[in-house]
């Protein structure tokens, strides 16, 4: 028999509801816009009605779960914490808020943790044990499982692989220091990569030239890459040089069967995962030679977020 | 009332035996040499003879379990597997042999894991759920602890941070990479580090230039940066900025309460803790701040490695 659940996706502008059924198939979705939002009771009320709605409109009567991935969501409390780039201030008591409008387990956590367990309950790391996924954003997170459960640690806070030091000293990072993944390997570095790199190609006249440098986005440097321009290249030779790194260094941490890479930039195909795989194999410690392979998501681009939300409530 | 447990510590030249109490203190030793050995069931069999001897001379008729590091132990099998620096070549089947001569369950891993089980159930990290222990000895080793339970990967080699790559493209280690943790913070990194300061430093005329380089070690290092000489006190500064640095990468990653330090060089104490806390405090996300220490083992030098492996038949 099937069953459902609910996956959340809270971003700064969008919230998506999603219905999940338990094959992992999102059934229909529901938005809100975020940012409209001031009051957090009103905001959690009005998802519940769309719930609601979704629940009727496809003949639902009962949910298991709501899974919630949200900005600074904690799993161990349910709480949104603090979060800067939204609305609601301070300690937003989520499973509170929901309780009030539907009798259903909530369950929350942040989004890079919900890929994760999409991933685990949806997508390619089905019967895993021990992986790691890596988005690729405008920052980078990161989910890590360890022996079939996701790793919280103390606080709930980790798995912030996108703000371990990959060069001591180098880029300044949002984060307040130098160095951090993200700063590399985000959609965000990749498109200063490309700005460094034009910077220090005068003689350069390819379709990334004609671009205003404030306009310029990762996506545009992958298509330029996908049609072979030798700048767009090199920035994709070099992030995928950086991240090959840092995924080994993953490795030698947990010695998982499996690193899934997903978001934006892991769009560009072969021009991002060729590099990645070399520089991999390159600083992979020879313990782990043959026990791991670097993979792409198998997430429904469309629905992953959502899908990681749902997921939580299988955890 | 007591009970006990056996701990062996199998390294390339010596093979100490511990019988332990429940306590965590270590009642009797015995010692073997390992070098001397070129047969493992012969190993052994000796090996149980003294085990006999030290439950016979110490009133003791039953034993727990046998707890046992070993290079390249693994933790799934129980098996020594291709051991570099060890007569015994191939797999060695350690449980099997054992049980030729003792009725006892026996628990291998290798010996930075055991370190960490020992720091989890006779030392500081007793209670604790989420902690890392770092080794800093000829090399680094590392083990992690998540939720309670050593973290061991898909084959059993998970936890290898002293062959994470600290500083891109820098020194060449043994593994045949460049820049691992363990060439910068291992005693021999630190004499490697106290080379490369002497070198540059022609002018230099502290107890470290009397020295011949062949002869240096990261003891004579230590104890001049105790009595306050300038490049001694420069080495380990440069060794607790880099330390910091992966200590902050470590709590990224699994968000522990606690990292604990042991091993020759952090006998040198506060020439070394200060730099190292102050690298911490610098690297550590901001998400982190408050959550975690950095802390001294709290096991005693001499009976560690023993009451590591004893703590194995504890996991």
């Amino acid at each position: 028999m099937n069953t459902y659940s609910i996956g959340i996706d809270i971003g700064g502008t969008n919230t998506d509801i999603g219905l999940v059924r338990n094959d992992g198939r999102c059934m229909a979705k529901k938005n809100l816009p975020t940012n409209q939002y001031f009051d957090a009771s009103v905001y959690v009320s009005d998802i519940c009605k769309q719930i609601k709605t979704l629940m009727t409109e496809n003949v639902v009567e009962v949910i298991d779960g709501i899974g919630i991935a949200a900005p600074a969501g904690n799993y161990y409390t349910g709480c949104i914490e603090n979060a800067t780039n939204l609305n609601f201030k301070g300690i937003i008591d989520l499973p509170k808020l929901f309780h009030e409008h539907l009798d259903a387990p909530v369950v929350v956590s942040n989004d890079a943790n919900a890929a994760a367990y999409g991933e685990l309950v949806y997508g390619g790391a089905k019967g895993m044990k021990d992986f790691i996924t890596f988005t690729l954003g405008t920052g980078v997170g990161s989910g890590i499982v360890v022996d079939g459960k996701l790793v919280h640690g103390k606080t709930g806070g980790a798995g912030e692989l996108g703000h371990a030091i990959l060069i001591p000293e180098g880029r300044p990072c949002g984060c307040g220091r130098k160095g951090c993944l993200e700063t590399y390997t985000s959609a965000t570095g990749i498109r200063r990569t490309a700005l460094e790199l034009l910077e220090a190609s005068p003689d350069y006249d390819g379709p990334l030239a004609k671009v205003n440098p404030d306009d310029l986005t990762s996506k545009m440097v992958g298509d330029a890459a996908k049609n072979g321009d030798s700048l767009a290249l090199k920035v994709f030779e070099l992030t995928g040089y950086w991240l090959g790194i840092a995924l080994a260094n993953a490795v030698a941490f947990s010695g998982p069967e499996a690193i899934f890479l997903m978001g934006g930039p892991v769009k560009a195909g072969e021009v991002l995962m060729q590099p990645v795989r070399e520089s991999f194999k390159k600083h992979l410690c020879f313990v782990y030679d043959g026990s791991v392979e670097v993979r792409v998501s198998e997430l429904p681009d469309n629905d992953a977020a959502i899908l990681g939300a749902a997921a939580l409530t299988k955890a």
